[in-house]
């Protein structure tokens, strides 16, 4: 049922989007504002919608939803004094899974659950790979769903459990879900948070003063000037309160954890720490092995903005090429305009990026990005830096080929859309037009995210089912509507 | 949970208010606009939100809902174009039981569900008596509630029930619950109207052209130039497809029927007809027997506009004394002004009405007004035209005193605010400071609705629990929150 | 220049329409509350826009102008914060002559101008029928216009005016312009009013506690508790500060008053005093003569609402005939619903009235009106009651044929569109179809307003230019652009 | 006169804020569309309002004024649709001498003016230095003003110009101004452009088809893939009509001409040319220079962002130092969220920026911004890298410091604001509390702009009053104010 909101669609259709933050906190005064700021902070997982759940005892919960960025939503008294309470949990999102249509305020999260024994919130960042089938079979038993996300089916699951506390009803809950999630929930007085057995999508935990936060990444801890602990570990449930502090439990059957690769390259924001080191660092370890694997004579290399930077300047540093910033992006980009007539030609990204065209003229020209889609804007930016005038243009890439859907939380095309799914190296150099085009390898990626050895192809490290296609969780759902899963000849 | 939505809070609040109005249609291009109308036409019946779902074999199920008039929410192309098919429902609502808090988005039906054998969308005007002790009951088995409307027990109801097509479900359901409803649904074909068994609150079928219409008052046939076909009657269910026109089922034990009198004094709009007979020409007939009942010399019948002047024509015409219009309204009424300084006294009912000087000056005036609630605006309705200088004031009201709390969908103060529950006739008079206070009598009321002979303490025609404390469903869920019963001695 | 401001259209474009209501207060706490309601009780007069400035000493002069309903823009602290001060003016209208498009901010008045002695905003109800030629002049001159109202001249001629003193230009100012204006104007502690030599337009003063009032009519007097004192005179300026009170100047040539006789039949509110009688008793007595001058056997006299109420009311007690409600009006009304389907004709006037079925069924029907502008309501009312099963319909119309265009501050169609200027009277009910049509005549209207021998042809008391032709002023600016004077012949 | 309107004030409020920036073009399809585009690539020189104006043959002038941002006022087709024709002016504004206040409509250019002969548009981009003077005295010959925008004033002195054309009065208006200005106004048929003798602030010409284009930068000639033919001409006029083309006009005095050396330091874009080169590499070559004029050992050259980024490059290159980004930007940044409790300090710059703190850790970081005005973001930062285990903190600043007022059209503080005006450089680096602090000298600045000699006391090639205090226009204004000009001594 499509109960349509207007918003304007974020405007980057070429890249892959990680779809959701979460944030909680709990044991500080005026938990929701803390919460608008760690989401505010995390707004590059999901730019679409967020919501904002508190608790206080006099008032009971607290909900607000709403389409578009926090910094709209979340900043007036008006809507802040509907969030009282000392505890809050918070979720921005793109879109989720089965639910690809306009946006619906029904499916922003974070869910309520009014139990028998009390209510509950939850928010997650991931994808459920059984959620389909879980509710099929939640219906068939007479559960009423009011959205098409994922995290509901948790709620409903909650509900028939026969768990004597919600912490008990929520552990029995998570261990029928499949796939990727880092869940941030509350009940009145505890904040819970977990982690997927493979802990594909992060999530850490921060303390401020006498209170304690969980978070997708710790740029959220830094905004509200909180201290990062630890990120709460692959398959762990922690659950928080104000009095007793962290408890730990671990709910499912261990298993090696498998962190999704692409928070590396992409998704993470570059001043937040993974794995104790920062996410800019990494991304310019990952140039230098591009100016390694891949070197080639040239005057300038020139970031695409701004996700690019980081690597280009890595690639600058290993080479001693110039680094120079040949393309500057609109940081007033916004809406889309209305189109004058036929005598513009590339205008959407020129409404974002405009090529620094004297720095350009008469350059051999790297530029350097960190991932290729559907290869659209590649091809829009190699026309304007030939436009300015480039004697050459070699595209490096800051990521192996793109070729399988991730079913982990983020919104891949489908595979006839991906162009790495379709084409060869050499095909897609053709495509783009450009003088050249490399991929760093997936070994390189592995390296330059810290393991000297590279990629074990035995038990490697981290997901990285969009670079390789091993999946590894079976994505239920999807293989239902015929997904093919890679056979060993690929 | 409150999710607070901002509301113009409706400006008459010492009236008893209907809660709800329902209309659907099947059978007709553009369904949506049809309902749009139909809601407008039945505004008096609800001002706080509005909501309709259509569907459409391509688009499936389409939903809006909004706080506020149908002419503000539902007149856009914008809204309107993402609600297609030929067949849909709509609900205005004052607002539910269980929910006089804050106006919430989620309390605003339809309600709809998607059960395994298919979506179904439910609208109600009346007032569940059991649906506390029901919702309970479902919860602890696992349904989780959206909403504090009592309309979604019929959802969860509908969810658990082994029916196999979605009207067997519907009749499980409603033969589950107590009250009064007049429900109209929908599914993907069929147009669905039910009156609970004593048939308390309105609902109308009519034709148009190739399509049908269920409605809960005939004024809002007129409005899209439908032909009134007949009354649902009480404990009827009718099933409408376009093709196959009206099933008629009567799924619970026959009982006599029992509609609200308050309806025909006030509710209703004076262009409905109900039983053959225009409300006006009702409203006429009571203000002629207060005439009879209770005289009084006087040289002006004014209306207390605008619900009270069919009732003061009627006076007019009965006691030949002259009508006349002392008291204007504002026609341009709407939100709360800032009160200047103290020196603005009565300002909220000067923003309404205004008293006609030149007519009132010198005169002995009868006011005609339906009903005396609170009776604050009385007061301040006497103080005016005192204030313009009539020499006498004299109250007629076209309803017995108003002294029980209505369960069945109107939205009462408490006991203790009803100023007839709490005082006699005389001390009515004293309290309000006029010249003479007369109610009509119920034996009075019941003759001006066509009981020739008055009232059957034996076995009453209409629900008049208001005036008489005899409740015809006894109110399980106010009972077990501690509301009693009027007792023999009463 | 056409700066286009989006706002739903008022609703019914069959009348002619007063263009404006003025209020001004000063010495009082909080003016621009007062002002606002009294603006809210002058809607009636102009339900486009509002506007209302004020001055402290502190914060200087004060405005906000805004499109729609007063009960809409001048009711949050919000705005009302803006506009501190202990003097007021403001306005509402309907459009200024000049500017028949779309609705303009800049054309919302009160003007302000700050001028080498002081600023002084000024606001007025009427239309200067010299205006165009006086803003050529002026703009040959080096006046710049920032809009198309003709108020904006006066504020140009002040600017241009030798006076010593605001009060001194304001006199020169008016002195040179032509045709109705009842103003309203404020310096940094003066409350200004003024009234065009033949005192076309209403303007009455007010006293409130320590303060002083202007207002269009009384009624706005009476919302805010103040006393009426008496109207200002036609060639009057009223000069009133909260310290001396009023001071009375007479700046025009003296001439015999001509006050607009339709402000009796439709413009003013019921509840308002003119010249001493409530304008609801003179609309009575207009119904009364209107049966004696054209009685008709029938069953019912029906009002065409709201306006023609007091006619038919007085008709029905001249003609002893029953008055009964045979039309009702949905009170709700506003913007414009989309049409479904050709299923529905008459949809526009079915969204506003309703017919009293029961009521009307079989029987001959007296409608009264208050006038006949162009007949397309007219006509599709009489459709309404025949579908209704009306035995006869006949109409009574309480003003004579409205044949000639209005110049002074009321929006009338062109003659070509008036249909009394087109056909004659039997032309008209064949036109209109109905069994009988009679309008009161010239003489008949003149002695319900109390001049007891009629009409004096040689020195008519009022201006009737809309039904006799006769203009008291020349309308200039229309002649230059063509428009014809009635000749003798006519 | 203040009508407010409400407006999230923009976030930089450390910054010099160039006021304006303006957009013309003519002889194209739907001139609104590229007017729109244009200006939102100048957005960076004025966020708080925009405005267009066009003129087609059969509507006549169209305007419409917003505040905000162009992405969120001129990209709807409701808006465009009602700007049609093949000649339009824009202009984004910060806000304009004389109104500090909260932001008006009533100043939000472009003003209109309607003349005997015809009307025109104009809109300026820089201050008039003698606007008060002139206004008061056109306010005494009878003038009203809507606006306290200097603009208006040459509006006023067209109107009351004996010019025969509309061209010939905008020179005669011209030559009675002083100051800074670069002018972009509009007749029916002609673009015109102008810029004061001393070309103050930038205006280029650019071809785009057969149309003709007017923009204070190169990038909005990109945006719209216009190609750039030259800059205006300091003192130059230039009137442009589709068939005809450009013809040039020099209406004044010739001077030696005085670019406002800030443009390139901060203003413009990096993308756009400015004397035939691209301010990206000045900026660099700033950089370069300073590094060369106040070197320091460290580890880390890091950019305050996003201004900082191209200085800091060239300071990197030059020094050997390797450049990174220490601090990262939050591109989401908006409105004022709601302070939490007191746990946070430095909400405000942590909004909008986090330190990479993994980066930072235990190294000597050099910090490269492009100005100090008040001095209080800086110190932010600093403590921020401090926070974040950075060894030492030295400061170098791509600007002389900045100890003077701009009256040429940008918003500086007062002296007593300005740390600069206040403190040495050793006091300011106390106060910042960093381990260096350095400024590039003036004579450092116009080597990097590329005079090779630096700065010619006797006849400085640029206007650098904002260092220097040499005014090459006396402001008038601001004298009769009060402001003292610099002495010799000083």
């Amino acid at each position: 049922m499509a109960e349509q909101v207007h918003y304007a669609h974020p405007f980057d259709d070429d890249k892959l989007r990680e779809e959701c933050g979460v944030f909680g906190v709990v044991g500080v005064a005026d938990a929701a504002s803390f919460v608008a700021l760690g989401l505010h902070a995390l707004q590059h997982r999901g730019q679409e919608a967020g919501g904002i759940v508190t608790y206080d005892p006099e008032g009971g919960f607290h909900q607000a939803r709403r389409m578009g960025y926090v910094r709209d939503n979340f900043t007036s008294r008006e809507v802040m004094d509907t969030l009282p309470g000392a505890i809050g949990i918070g979720h921005v999102r793109y879109s989720t899974s089965g639910d690809k249509g306009p946006a619906v305020i029904r499916n922003v999260q974070p869910f309520f659950g009014e139990f028998a024994i009390g209510g509950a919130a939850i928010a997650h960042n991931g994808n459920l790979t059984n959620a389909v089938a879980l509710k099929r079979e939640l219906i068939e038993r007479g559960s009423i769903f009011q959205s098409s996300s994922d995290t509901e089916c948790i709620i409903h699951l909650m509900a028939r459990s026969m768990g004597r506390t919600l912490v008990d009803r929520m552990e029995d809950a998570l261990r029928k879900v499949e796939g990727a999630f880092s869940v941030v929930a509350m009940t009145r007085s505890k904040l819970v948070g977990c982690r997927d057995p493979l802990g594909i999508r992060p999530l850490v935990l921060g303390r401020l003063g006498s209170g304690w936060i969980l978070a997708s990444e710790t740029c959220a801890l830094d905004i509200v000037g909180a201290e990062f602990l630890r990120e709460v570990e692959p398959g762990e449930m922690v659950v928080v309160t104000a009095e007793a502090g962290i408890e730990s439990h671990f709910p499912f059957r261990p298993r090696k954890s498998r962190f999704c690769i692409f928070e590396h390259v992409y998704f993470s924001r570059p001043d937040s720490l993974i794995g104790g080191r920062s996410v800019y660092e990494t991304r310019e370890a990952i140039g230098r092995e591009l100016a390694r694997e891949a070197p080639v004579e040239a005057d300038l290399v020139c970031p695409v903005p701004d996700s690019g930077t980081p690597a280009a300047i890595g690639f600058a540093h290993e080479s001693g090429i110039p680094f120079g910033m040949g393309i500057i992006r609109n940081q007033y980009m916004g809406r889309t305009f209305i189109e004058p007539t036929e005598q513009i030609r590339n205008m959407g990204v020129r409404l974002k990026l405009n090529v620094n065209r004297a720095l350009i003229r008469g350059k051999r020209v790297i530029l350097v990005d960190d991932s290729v889609v559907r290869g659209t804007t590649s091809r829009k930016i190699k026309e304007m830096i030939l436009d300015a005038g480039a004697r050459e243009v070699h595209f490096r890439i800051a990521s192996p080929p793109t070729a399988w859907p991730c079913f982990y939380g983020v919104d891949t095309p489908n595979r006839e859309k991906l162009l790495a799914a379709n084409m060869s190296e050499e095909e897609m150099r053709l495509h783009l037009g450009v003088d050249s085009l490399r991929f760093i390898t997936l070994d390189g990626l592995y390296r330059a995210v810290g393991e000297v050895n590279g990629r074990n192809p035995a038990s490697p490290r981290y997901c990285d089912a969009c670079f390789s296609g091993e999946y590894p969780v079976a994505p239920a759902d999807m293989m239902d509507q015929g997904f093919e899963m890679k056979t060993a000849a690929e």
